[in-house]
């Protein structure tokens, strides 16, 4: 990393030298362009149109000061090389998710989504207001980057599966594809989980290869097929319960930009965030109602109660296990993201829950 | 309206000229100072500090090019008559409640939120991806103004009581504080509903001339001191599901601003949105701790089923109303929402509730 120190200590020291020498309307005129490579297809929706907005939003507020320009899943480098080519330089932005990130910190998982964890407006409100962003940027500081959130899916589905699921016991053996931390859930609960890339999923779910499939959620799934051989869809995951995506940035690169350009990024992610989370709730129903009246899928609002208990058991032991982490980092960012899921879920569970559990009882709208 | 038409197509073409005739830099050195008054008191918890926050983002993207300079209520004008004042050319913007002008047009309650109506996550959904805007626009248009979307308090609670309610009886003559449709529902059920500033709430409660009060939620009342009077807490509302806020501008001098300050005005009003509804998720459940714990008060998290049964039927009646109104762009305004209720409520109910509810039964937290 010396080489880099070195590198971000001198542009700091020309970009302080720069503000204090040159007049405004100087900066303010240069044109630059950075590249924006990405971990989603072109026009993946909700996600890869996303941060084509995310970069238009900030080439339009600049007035093309900063131009972005958008590269997606391997246009320029690797889906999962994208942070990389930030860090060496390639690219001087990433848009995609930090769970992505794992092998570099643990602690990463909490900055995109852990089971039973927080949902879309918790998380947004742990990183803005309850200490999230300082610890994401004490995990990011050690690779010279800047994380900002930039779009949340909400929660996700539950997954795609042959078979109905009538208990904990179905789950023995079945061959489920499924991710990360929650994919880490499922193999603690019988399940044989692997990973494949989304475009393989359904190839692999009509030779038979696996019994369940786990993407994430109707508006992304079904442009994938997978109703043509699932007719079991099961629309909560309790694993993703919001996946938040990020727009990580070349700190050195960023802080050397005038206050204003730094601002308008800051304002579009924040603005995309909302945008992207409100695509998904928009979208999401009208695939689901396609999925369900088109393809005679069955739509299952919840597994069954064993196995969310299980799920629970299985999710808790995993977060114990992150506190008591021996990386100091990892286990002071679940010490926090915990922190803020005991205080928020009261709000949570105990004003908006109750509201729209009220709303499902007693407020009919079918006949307006 | 002869003279505004006048002046607002004067304006149009003299904005075409410069385009056509000056170049971008000129232009972009401009200096512009807006006032943007508010219907809230200076650092009110969440919508007075966002109007704040909402004018430092546009001043600090803009670089000052477009400076936004705040009034709170009574400042400049009373609160409310902030949206005259953007009418009437006293002021550029105005932060306030759509539903606070329903004197003008009774749509406009569609645009804050309605009993038993949208949450903050599915409102900001239809209006960005539903209609919702499109609605707005017609309705502003009649006014020469422009909305955007600028905070959600999200549910808000429902309400202070002097005494617990067993039952729908226990409302009949209650003198209840709640004003907007919210208050026309308690009126159908039989209480009896005033309306007065949030500063005179407390004296009413403690001088006996109250039985009842609803203001926000905890993160705002707790500073008011209602909890010296009244001992039980209802947590969630089905009356505001959520509570937008606007930020309006003059149309006319918002369409002469150059693209890139227009998109800054926009990119900033919806990072507010998100920052808003954040800073009540992380701040509302502080606030109530504290008014539990420290003052003694009983939380209830629900209303009795026959109140809640009664308040969805009332609710209903009253969107009937609506629906049905002889003011056409009311009537399409109700239809456009609950077209868009009807579509979310599907995956509110079945994907997001889903999950809340496990959490809620299946993991705790209690000793992580």
């Amino acid at each position: 990393m010396d080489r880099r120190s070195f590198l971000r200590t001198s542009t700091f020291g020309g970009a302080a030298a720069a503000a204090s020498t040159l007049a405004a309307p100087a900066v303010a005129q240069g044109r630059t362009t950075w590249r924006m490579v990405t971990t989603w297809p072109r026009n993946f929706p909700g996600l890869g149109v996303g941060a084509q907005r995310l970069a238009d939003r900030i080439t339009a507020a600049s007035d093309g000061q900063l131009t972005v320009e958008v590269f997606s899943a391997g246009e320029m480098v690797p889906a999962l090389q994208s942070l990389d080519a930030v860090i060496d330089g390639t690219a001087e932005m990433s848009h995609g998710a930090a769970y992505y990130w794992q092998n570099k910190s643990v602690a990463l998982s909490f900055f995109t989504g852990v089971p039973f964890g927080l949902t879309a407006a918790e998380h947004s409100a742990w990183m803005r207001f309850l200490g999230g962003q300082e610890m994401w940027d004490e995990v990011y500081d050690q690779f010279g980057v800047q994380g900002f959130l930039s779009g949340n899916t909400g929660t996700q589905t539950g997954g795609w599966f042959r078979n109905e699921l009538t208990s904990l016991a179905d789950l023995q053996g079945l061959r489920f594809r499924t991710p990360g931390l929650g994919g880490q859930v499922w193999q603690r609960l019988g399940a044989s989980v692997t990973n494949m890339a989304g475009g393989e999923i359904f190839q692999a779910l009509q030779s038979g290869t696996l019994d369940a499939a786990e993407f994430v959620g109707p508006y992304n799934d079904l442009a994938l097929g997978f109703y043509q051989v699932c007719k079991h869809y099961y629309t909560s995951s309790f694993v993703e319960p919001g996946l938040a995506t990020e727009l990580v940035v070349d700190k050195a690169k960023f802080m050397e930009l005038p206050s204003n350009l730094q601002a308008i990024v800051r304002d579009a992610c924040q603005a995309e965030y909302e945008n992207v989370y409100s695509d998904f709730v928009a979208n999401d129903p009208r695939a689901l109602a396609t999925i369900v009246n088109d393809h005679g899928v069955t739509a299952h609002a919840s597994f069954p109660d064993d196995i969310l208990e299980a799920g629970a058991r299985e999710s808790k032991a995993m977060i114990q296990e992150l506190l008591a982490s021996s990386d100091d980092l990892t286990a002071r960012t679940a010490r926090s993201f915990v922190d803020a899921l005991k205080l928020m879920r009261t709000r949570t569970e105990g004003t908006d829950q109750v509201f729209t559990t009220a709303r499902q009882r007693f407020f009919d709208t079918s006949d307006l």
